[in-house]
């Protein structure tokens, strides 16, 4: 007999919570529809060779891989060993394990495109909305599945894209009560910009992964890594200088057009930011230029969305350009831009902020107390009345005391009560009990439909 | 590089199937929710011991199990070492594999009832909707990730429950156009009480098993392997009489009640079936003998749905009462009954009747075009407002030739496209066309919304 228990890092999800994560997963997929996307769902398992190698050495460390099945069927043991053998020396084991859990969306995205290249149409807007899964280890906030929601183009490079979606970032987070987001913009090429005036392009990496943790770290240890990763004393002060550029975004603007005047890569990313600037009314942007993201796939454009201040919970999403994603399954010259909602996070923070809607549970509405066969065959009847007009409702299985009936209805939040006994089963009438203040009224079985809908 | 591909008995879902699949989804979930279930999600990975001896000795061999991470880390290697050895004996291996994937709805949910028993309002009715995992031979309608959907009741031994399961059935089949739908039903009680008087109790499983083929292999065979499973002529003679049993739902009640008059848990098995006709008014119910379900943890009721005689597909849903799920687990005493609805059978179904709305993608309703950076401004802040309104748009990203426009609008089967050009600037009206039916019109920017809505 197995005590039960549920894996590390996973969660159950009962009603309540599923209720309030679909209207943050509905609210965001009706906004990705009003802007053209489509969805896609791809299978929880890709072919280990899809994923490994895509997320750096701790990543591939984090995919949850499958073992192959009938591993221990005779004619497979031999394999089996030398899979097993490789697995010890770290290894990628097709022998062992050919498949494995999704560790996020975009790479199962990039591997859709590529297979589908010839037959999408592009641009090809897609949004997705799927559990992926990491072997992290487990703490607050962090598990190891969890929904990701991604809204990608592929296919264009104008920067209208990045325009439409802080378009949607602002649209989603106002809808959700959110106004007061901010959504963080910097561009990748106004980092390198700033690589080659301090130490070069080719300490591009280094520098974004130093100034990645600069929110976490703080300046002086971001000092101290970039010395580390070989930068010199004047590099050093560049970079400080630039990161201590402040004010308004124009003064921000202002400042880097005159740090980089002379770079090409500079005034390109510059461009960009005035794009977005000058082509977004509504959205809370703001341009920060110590915004690296770590994922040194982006090439442009990138994105940080944050929850309103009040709430300290940080990122709530983000997103960027990146120039050639399906490249990796052999398929170049495929640009696109995307963005993500972080919804756990989204979760946490409507929750601290009271901002789910009081009647977000589709929970029944009515129940009918069993008091015997008769008034069973009535309640049926009934049932199937309110049901027709949507209405949720239910018979208490069993017929038992009233007091084990009402203390179920209190428990599931029924609203009303509808007693049949042996008078209303002969005047056709049955009472109502409205259980949030106590109110009986008798109607007539004909009048429910519209009593219930009226009330 | 890897050349992508996707794994054997996986798919992808774009969007026209997303939307059918979500069509079918939602109209269940709808019906669940009227009858007072309310949604559950359980983790996609359980812990191994949780899954295996659940499903029999065929099923254990198609549970996909997740191998550990960090097996080669030097603290896990002679762990890992151990474990594999005995998977190579054919055992269960913590040390290799503590997690897999989820195999049916059904174990997850009796691990999570038995974790919280003590917090839930018995009974308990959940629903649940979830993608589930089988190593199974992909064929043509075999998937190795699939989705079930689910209904239970736990807590309750009344049946009203199974009549109101019948009529869930009945509306989600006429929501989704299925009307002649048929519902099978029998009771495991019936089955017994036929055991009872050909070879013995103890030979129950050998004949529902046995009796479960019927449908596949015929009378002949399904008599020689009662044979091979140590039933005499005598035995097999009693069996085939009770096989032929025809005739109307009174009819096979009636021959029932000659043949187990004597029996007790015979004559409780047609009180059920009795019970459930004389309750459920618009259902499709027949009574058929010889429907006995392979699972053997059934005891009361079950149910097998029919698609429509017309479409050649067979089960599109099953279910039945059990007594003891959670006993698996430590909880005993925990009655039950539940339904499942086969999604990927309800789809080809559909497919065949033709029976899915014609407008059932969310399609982009409206596409501007794109003729420069002075339309696309004005675009943006017509778009904005369409939106307000929930009317799903998009701007053509790129600045390229009409036709290419065009080309993308068809393919997404936008209906509206619309001309912004510099004419049009000025006089502050847009070219609305009709790309269905190539008219066009020209519209004031103020009353775009209007016009669209109105369309």
């Amino acid at each position: 007999m197995t005590k039960p228990s549920i894996p590390q890092g996973t969660r159950d999800f009962t009603a309540i919570t599923i209720y309030k994560r679909n209207y943050i997963l509905n609210t965001i997929r009706t906004v990705f529809e009003l802007y053209g996307f489509e969805p896609l769902e791809t299978p929880a398992m890709e072919n280990l060779e899809t994923l490994m190698g895509k997320y750096g050495e701790e990543g591939d460390k984090l995919i949850f891989k499958i073992l192959n099945n009938g591993l221990n069927d005779s004619k497979n043991i031999s394999k089996a060993k030398e899979g097993f053998d490789k697995l010890m020396e770290g290894k990628n084991t097709p022998q062992l394990t050919e498949r494995a859990l999704k560790y996020d969306l975009t790479i199962p995205f990039a591997r859709y495109v590529a297979m589908n290249a010839n037959m999408l149409t592009m641009p090809y807007k897609r949004y997705q909305m799927q559990p992926v899964w990491r072997a992290d280890r487990p703490q607050r906030g962090r598990y190891r599945e969890f929904t990701q929601c991604d809204a990608d183009i592929v296919g264009s490079t104008s920067l209208i894209n990045e325009v439409e979606l802080s378009n949607i970032y602002h649209r989603v987070f106002v809808l959700l009560g959110l106004k007061n987001y901010e959504l963080k913009v910097n561009s990748r090429k106004v980092l390198a910009a700033l690589a080659q005036i301090a130490g070069g392009e080719q300490k591009m990496i280094d520098i974004t992964v130093a100034i990645d943790k600069l929110d976490k770290i703080g300046l002086e240890k971001v000092k101290i890594e970039l010395t580390e990763r070989g930068l010199n004393e004047n590099n050093i002060s560049i970079i400080e200088k630039y990161l201590n550029i402040n004010g308004s975004n124009e003064d921000k603007i202002e400042a880097i057009e005159t740090l980089f005047a002379q770079s090409e890569i500079g005034r390109a990313g510059i461009e960009e930011l005035k794009y977005l600037m000058a082509n977004t009314s509504n959205v809370n942007l703001s341009i920060d230029l110590t915004l690296a993201r770590g994922l040194n796939y982006y090439t442009g454009i990138i994105f940080e969305a944050k929850a309103p201040a009040e709430v300290k919970m940080g990122s709530i999403g983000g997103g960027g350009r990146y120039d050639n994603l399906t490249g990796l399954f052999g398929v170049p010259n495929i640009a696109g831009v995307g963005v993500s909602f972080g919804i756990d996070r989204i979760y946490d923070v409507m929750e601290e902020m009271n901002l789910f809607p009081e009647n977000i549970a589709n929970t029944t509405k009515v129940i009918f107390f069993n008091l015997g066969q008769n008034e069973v065959k009535i309640a049926l009847q009934l049932m199937n009345t309110l049901r027709d007009n949507n209405i949720a409702c239910e018979l208490y299985p069993e017929n038992v005391k009233l007091e084990k009936q009402f203390k179920y209805a209190d428990k599931k939040g029924i609203l009303y009560a509808i007693i049949i006994g042996t008078k209303e089963l002969e005047t056709k009438n049955c009472m109502v009990k409205n259980l949030k203040n106590g109110i009986q009224q008798e109607v007539a079985f004909d009048d429910l439909t519209v009593f219930i809908n009226n009330k």
